[in-house]
């Protein structure tokens, strides 16, 4: 891979610039954000105003509720430690809800949200200390002293969170900003704490490391960029402490630039990973990227889900070794699915790699989809493949214990999640598209408008498509550019037999970037044609867990079985596979046998024990992100298949 | 089941008795203990000379380096906190270590070995409080209060093991002993503060309830049985705060007479499980039996690995749902393969059920003989069925973090295996026989000679057999009982084609206890042939981890398939079934091709992915407690087979 040089027209980023949620400063192709990119209706608008209607109250609520937001009231009146509630990294909850208002502030302007957001960020901002320190679980007496347990006291991951958020105002309302002020405060601490002459560890949680690369972005302050690359190159030469997890829990197993696969900790790996790479563009180091782009195929190629889920190990949170991958016994946090969607979009705008965006929309549509409810009041916190036993609904009042799966909670004792989400639906449109001076890139496929300035001049294009329901998507220009430019498609790797059109001619295109004439004028149309027919899917025979066993995809959407539609436990279920699976408008059908296994009192014997075959019907399937939204169940994504 | 009455025949439990490990004063059929079965030569005797020359004095060294036998001195001393070393539960170690010497002692008389208890139980004595109070972790200046940390503090956990090692002393030497009165001090201390009129909660992690009943029977206090009792009924009311675990990982999720399978942290259970085996014994609470014994069967025919392990979560150290049992991820700890040995014995002398006998020699061949290492000074934690990863070999002079399981590390920051492993081979002979009113029973075979007293008069036995490696035991008396009586032998399960021949006829018998006429006369024999001739192995459809995987057994010993004798990681192996697997003089061969599958960019496709098949060849099988003793390497007890 070669890297592109940083390139005229790469936006400067002292001033609100459209809001993008990363802005790497060199880029083959360049991102677009929230003001130049608007989801108009459809999967994702429907999210997008759940989001907003639903998740982000629903979230300042409960950690209002619990007390969280009221640590910082409690720092700035000293009622601390006494009036202390949460866990050590609750702090980093109201970071991350702040950032989710800020970019939906951007996204709509909403006057009210701004408000709130204005109160919050004046009871944080009070709770800061003179020296930019700010952490309610740390420093004061009868508290642990600043930086005490840098393994679990979480204090420059919540700096990490606050960093982000602050980076979302700054790039949508601009630098002159209060949540901007208390940022560059802490980040200036931070500094002057963990720089050159200071403590040389690290976080036990990576989050700062992408957090300091994004504020010398907007800033230009290059004492952030120095301290976030410190951060990466620190890790992996045991500068934390011993834990039962092992040093990969916390990412110091080994250098950044050495590894050859993520490890640990999955959501402490990937931001890390996404850390990296920004690091790397900034200070032109292509080996430190390179090693990050090749622990990322290779974790795609033998440690991710069919659902772009990561994470195979409950203990530790960890990913597991290579086609370690059980179904049931899946963790694939919701905020691993985030992290890898926030690395492999900065990874496809670096290398025009489509298994990036394939990634990304697996991602999307299977984990950061799956876990909210469809309220909006609820989410998982680990998205398991399948559910052996029917879950209790969870309690309305109180908060879960984290890792339950049957059901989705209204907020958990750690609960990373909600929050994380409240982000990520909010900015979700700069996912869509990218720009370079040939033309627009587009990615992932929502009805949107789009506007990009390219060599030819703005443009300003409209995607109308039912995608996923549908594999039809039309662009067409709004606002022509006065010459000739390019429009590139991603053909997901998933689309054989996908064609597009342009200028009245249809040709076969095969999985990766395609490109086409852009739309020259107004009624001009290219039409991307990608079948999303369902299929089955088979995993590579080392995926133990799944041997002899199938799923269901149509289009990128990971399919179910539910005990709701088959009305029996599906682990009864054998699919034919000889039966392509049907499709009525949309609503996917196999063909399953029933089979009942007697007992026994030993569940070994000399001979395979064949079930008892029963009734074989077509049974209909859910979409995996909308499983459990009608009573507890129990689900599969691998079923077993009669023949084998 | 219906109970039998407390017979005639029983021991008094008041003084020394012939060394019973555990004491029921009713049985269907009665124990014999170390002074009536002496196992001569064989596989079990060179573990048990193993136990005495190498893993006691190992274990020993090794509590004395970290400190953790110093911290009854550092008490004594008035030194702690500040000299306490270990974790909280520490004291239990030196405990089970105490146990262990008493069996030795009470099976080999060593005189040395002898000194050295008597100066440890000294260096314990010293720290005892006046009330009877024994912990070197709370209840001084400086440390938490005695019991504020009932979760996970251990205290009664640790009486409990000090109560069994006493229990020990009390069957071997007599109740006349230093150890006994530390241990009865502590039992009364225990009473008087968790009695009637006390503190109504439990410990976090149940063995002060078995070991309280078997001070009842040793002593004939009837206080320690209603103890015992209470801290059994207590269980499953919430009586313990909350932890992320959920009440199940310390049993306090449902009453135990209410529970319908082993759920929750699988040593807590089976320890749990066992005391109220022996609760309900002693107050004739057959529901409580029955409930008890229900559950274990369940557990044995859902959730139970192939090797008799249990626990199928690294998180919780937990039972898994049914057939949810991972060979990759198991957790098989050791600590849960000796309880389960400790509770299937209790239940096999109350209810004549060869399932329960089976399960003990299935767990002691796989998971007791498994764990430690040929020269006795490494131990393996946890029993993974699979082993992805080459492990490196462990550091020889750190201990361990516990759950490493690609190789045997000396020694543990939780240390319980090894200890537990002491006081199990050292107790061993108890396993392998009762008896009745009308004769003996044999469970487990082994060269040795047995003595018993039957209503015909007492006999003496000659086991003779090179069981495992061949089948054929040969049963004969060396001092005749003066009348007939009844030989009973279990067939194990997998015993297909078993035949016995007494008195000169040979029949066909099938799995389950038979029954022959004791020999008569020295000179008279009686064969039972088992077919241990090695066979394929299938997993019950329902266990997803293993669906078109195959194991191989041999007689009672699981085989595994080692990287070291493939010459290639053993996720290239697919094996012919349709070949039988040869055996040659014990030596497991089975047809194996190796298939390499290429990597991808993405491990899921439209269509199974068949592998390259490669050579085919016979390869070697090693015993599953014999792997990775030629170093680190990739192993599988289930292997993928060519045809599924």
């Amino acid at each position: 891979m070669t890297m592109s040089p940083a390139r005229p027209g790469v936006r400067a980023q002292s001033a609100p610039d459209g809001g993008l949620p990363v802005a790497p400063t060199r880029a083959r192709w360049r991102p677009l954000g929230l003001a130049d990119v608007t989801i108009e209706e459809g999967f994702w608008a429907e999210r997008q105003a759940l989001n907003a209607a639903a998740m982000i109250p629903h979230v300042d609520s409960w950690l209002e509720r619990l007390g969280w937001t009221g640590n910082f009231d409690a720092a700035a009146a000293g009622r601390l430690p006494e009036g202390r509630r949460g866990r050590e990294f609750s702090d980093s909850e109201i970071y991350k809800l702040l950032e989710g208002m800020a970019w939906e502030i951007g996204r709509t302007g909403d006057p009210a949200l701004e408000a709130r957001l204005g109160e919050i960020v004046r009871r944080v901002s009070a709770a800061q200390e003179s020296d930019g320190y700010l952490n309610t679980m740390f420093g004061r007496p009868g508290q642990r002293s600043r930086y005490a347990d840098l393994e679990w006291g979480h204090e420059l991951y919540c700096y990490g969170h606050l960093i982000q958020a602050a980076v979302a105002r700054a790039r949508t309302v601009g630098l002159d900003d209060e949540l901007v002020r208390v940022a560059v405060r802490a980040a200036d601490h931070v500094c002057a704490t963990f720089g050159p002459d200071g403590d040389q560890r690290v976080c036990g949680h990576p989050e700062i490391e992408v957090a300091l690369a994004e504020l010398y972005r907007v800033t230009g302050e290059r004492r952030y960029l120095d301290q976030a690359r410190a951060f990466v190159e620190r890790r992996g030469h045991g500068v934390l402490g011993e834990i039962d997890f092992g040093p990969q829990y916390f990412q110091d197993h080994i250098p950044v630039r050495e590894a050859t696969v993520l490890d640990g900790h999955a959501v402490r790996a990937l931001y890390l990973a996404a850390g990296a790479v920004d690091v790397a563009i900034e200070t032109g180091d292509d080996d430190l990227l390179e090693a990050v782009r090749r622990q990322t195929l290779r974790t795609l190629a033998r440690r991710t889900y069919l659902t772009g889920g990561m994470g195979a190990h409950h203990e530790g949170e960890s990913f597991g070794a290579d086609f370690e991958l059980p179904p049931d016994r899946s963790y694939s946090e919701t905020c691993a699915g985030i992290a890898s969607v926030m690395l492999n979009h900065r990874l496809v705008m670096q290398t025009a790699d489509a298994r990036h965006a394939d990634a990304v929309e697996r991602t999307l549509y299977n984990i950061v989809a799956t876990s909210p409810a469809a309220d909006g009041r609820g989410f998982y916190y680990t998205n398991v493949l399948q559910q052996r036993v029917e879950g209790q609904l969870p309690s309305q009042t109180e908060p879960s214990a984290r890792a339950q799966s049957a059901a989705r909670p209204p907020f958990f004792a750690v609960s990373c999640c909600p929050t994380n989400l409240t982000r990520t639906f909010a900015s979700l449109g700069a996912y869509l598209a990218t720009h370079d001076d040939a033309g627009v890139q587009l990615h992932q496929y929502a009805p949107a408008t789009i506007r990009a300035g390219v060599t030819a001049g703005d443009v300003e294009l409209r995607v109308a498509t039912r995608y996923p329901h549908d594999g039809r998507v039309e662009v067409s220009v709004t606002r022509p550019a006065p010459g000739p430019w390019t429009l590139t498609m991603r053909v997901p790797s998933w689309a054989v037999g996908a064609t597009v059109t342009a200028e009245g001619r249809t040709r076969a295109v095969e999985p990766g970037y395609i490109e086409a004439p852009g739309p020259q004028a107004v009624g001009d149309v290219v039409v991307l044609d990608l079948p999303v027919a369902p299929r089955f899917t088979w995993a590579d025979p080392r995926v133990d867990a799944v041997r002899g066993q199938v799923a269901v995809e149509r289009g990128p959407v990971v399919h179910a079985l539910e005990s709701t539609d088959l009305g029996a436990d599906v682990a009864t279920a054998r699919v034919r596979t000889d039966v392509a699976p049907s499709d009525d408008d949309g609503v996917v059908r196999v063909r399953v046998a029933t089979a009942q296994t007697d007992d026994a009192d030993w569940p070994y014997s000399r001979a395979p024990r064949e079930p008892q075959a029963g009734d074989e019907r077509l049974v209909p399937l859910v979409p995996y992100h909308s499983w459990a939204e009608r009573g507890p169940s129990t689900m599969r994504i691998w079923m077993p298949v009669t023949d084998r």
